[in-house]
C-alpha cells in the first residue's frame, strides 16, 4: 500500500509505567508510531524504559518533552496529574492531541481545567480498564490492552478529529473502545473497581492485625487468594483514586455497608430466607450478568 | 511387598458431592480402599457417581449403608449433618471410625453429641480446605486435595488409632494434615473463608440491585472477576456455614466493619497518612505473610 503512514509521528508519553509502557510497546509492535519520547521525573525508570526499547528517547523536562509532539499521553498517578498539566499547559503544540489514562475522569477533567483555564478542544479523556497488581515499566507488555475495554469520556467541546485519533490509537492495541459521560464513568468504576479495592485492603488489614495473623494466612484457601489479590496493588495509586473519586466512592460504600448490615442482621437472627435470597441473587448475578 | 493391604476395607461415604466424590477417587487411585459404598438421599446423584466409577455401589438407607463399614465419612452440607448422625447413631459398627468434612467444627461436634449422647471415641472431626465454586459429583476429581491442607480437630476422648487412620487417609490424597482445637479452627476459618464469602455475596448483591447493573458488570475488570468468584459458590452451603459458625463469624465481621468505617472516615476527610498506612500494611501482609 502506498500511504502506510504511521498513525502518529511523534508520541510523548509522560509516565512510562505499566500502562504507559504497555501502550508504547503495543503501538511500536503495530508500527503505528514513528518516535516515542518518554518523560517523567524518575530518570532511572526512564533509562530502564530506554534500555528495554519501550521508548526511543527521554526527557526529564516536560516542557521540552512535548516539543513537536502530535499526541501527548499523560499516564502518571492521579495525584501527579495537575502538576503535569500545569507544566505542559504553555508548551503544548497547538494541534497536539492530549489524552490521559486516569482511573477517575472527573478529577482529571478538573485538573485540566485548573491548569489550562478551560479544557483544550484537543483533550480526549480516556481510561483503559486494564492493569495487573504489578506496576512499573518492567511489568509492561504489548498485549495488556488486548480484548480489554478503554473508556473515552469526550466532552461537548472535544474536537472530532482528536477524538477519532485517540479511538484509533486504542483500537490498534487490541482494545474495545467504548464511550460514556464523565460522571457516569466515575460511578460505574466506583462500584466495580474502587469499592472492591477498598474492601480487599480493609479485609487484609483487619486480618493482618489479628493476634494469630501468621496462622490466619497459613490456612487461607484458594478463594482467599483470589479475593485478596487486589490488595497487592500499588498503595499510592489507590490512595489517589480513593481521594480523586471520593464522592461516588463514598456513595456506593454507604449502599454496600447498608446492605452488609442487613445481611449480618439476617445471620444474627437466623433468618434463613433473607440469607438464601441474598446469596442466590448474588450467585445468579455473578454467573449470568457477566455474559450480557 | 507381602502385606500391601488397602488402608480401608469398606469405606462408606455419605454425601457423594465434590468433596466426597474427590476423596473416593483419590483413595481408589491409590488402591487404598477395597470397596466404597456411597450413600445419601438423592438417588439420581448416587447413580451418577456409580456410573462415573466414583463409588462401587450405593444405598439410600443410611442404616444399611454403614453395615460392616470400617470408616464412615460424612460429607453432607452442614445443615444436614445432625439428621445423618441421628440416622446412623444406632447402626454404626462398634470399631467403625467416623469422620466428617464440615467447614465448621463446633457445630458438627454439637450435632454428633446431640445424636450420639456423647462423641464416640472413634469420631475424628476433619475439614479439608479445598473446593472450587463448583459442586456435585460431576465436578469431583482425584487431585482436589493435593497440596491442600486438611485440618483435624481431635478431641481429648478421640481414640489414637482412629485419629491415625484418618490422618493416613488424608495423606494418601496428597493433602498436608494439620491439627488444631475446635474453637480455634472456627475462628481462623471465620476470618479467612467465611467473612470473604459474606463480603463477596454482599458486594455482588449490592451491585446487582443498582439501576445500571448490566453496565456495571460489563465494565468490571479482571480484579473484579477474581474478587467476586467466590460469590458463585453454592448458596445453600454458605447459608449453612454462616449459621453454623455464627458466633465467630459475627465477631470478625464486627471487627471488619469497625476497621472499614475507620478507613471510610479517612477517605471522607482526606487523611492521606491513614489511608496510606492501611493500604501499605495490607499490601505488605498480602505479599509476605503468605510465604511464612
Amino acid at each position: 500500500m502506498i500511504d502506510k503512514q504511521p498513525l502518529i509521528h511523534r508520541l510523548c508519553i509522560i509516565g512510562v509505567g505499566l500502562i504507559g509502557g504497555s501502550l508504547a510497546q503495543a503501538l511500536k509492535q503495530a508500527s503505528a508510531v514513528t518516535e516515542i519520547v518518554g518523560a517523567g521525573r524518575a530518570e532511572a525508570s526512564l533509562q530502564k524504559a530506554l534500555t528495554l526499547g519501550v521508548i526511543d528517547r527521554y526527557e526529564t523536562e516536560l516542557a521540552t518533552a512535548v516539543v513537536d509532539a502530535d499526541v501527548v499521553v499523560v499516564a502518571v498517578p492521579l495525584g501527579a496529574m495537575f502538576d503535569v498539566f500545569a507544566a505542559i499547559a504553555k508548551h503544548l503544540p497547538e494541534r497536539c492531541v492530549l489524552t490521559d489514562v486516569g482511573s477517575t475522569k472527573g478529577s482529571v477533567l478538573g485538573d485540566v481545567r485548573r491548569a489550562f483555564g478551560q479544557a483544550p478542544a484537543t483533550f480526549v479523556p480516556g481510561h483503559p480498564i486494564a492493569g495487573t497488581e504489578q506496576s512499573g515499566v518492567e511489568a509492561s507488555f504489548p498485549e495488556l490492552f488486548r480484548k480489554r475495554r478503554v473508556i473515552l469520556t469526550p466532552l461537548v467541546e472535544t474536537d472530532a478529529s482528536a477524538h477519532y485519533l485517540i479511538r484509533q490509537m486504542w483500537e490498534i492495541t487490541g482494545a474495545e473502545v467504548v464511550e460514556m459521560g464523565v460522571r457516569h464513568h466515575d460511578e460505574v468504576l466506583a462500584a466495580t473497581s474502587h469499592l472492591p479495592h477498598v474492601l480487599a485492603y480493609a479485609l487484609v488489614d483487619t486480618l493482618a492485625r489479628l493476634d494469630d495473623r501468621a496462622e490466619i494466612f497459613r490456612y487461607a484457601a484458594g478463594g482467599f487468594r483470589d479475593f485478596t489479590r487486589i490488595a497487592s496493588s500499588d498503595p499510592q495509586m489507590w490512595h489517589d483514586i480513593c481521594l480523586a473519586n471520593r464522592e461516588p466512592l463514598l456513595q456506593v460504600i454507604e449502599q454496600f455497608t447498608h446492605d452488609l448490615a442487613y445481611l449480618v442482621e439476617a445471620i444474627r437472627t437466623g433468618d434463613n430466607e433473607t440469607i438464601m435470597a441474598i446469596f442466590r441473587r448474588a450467585k445468579h448475578a455473578r454467573d449470568n450478568l457477566y455474559l450480557e
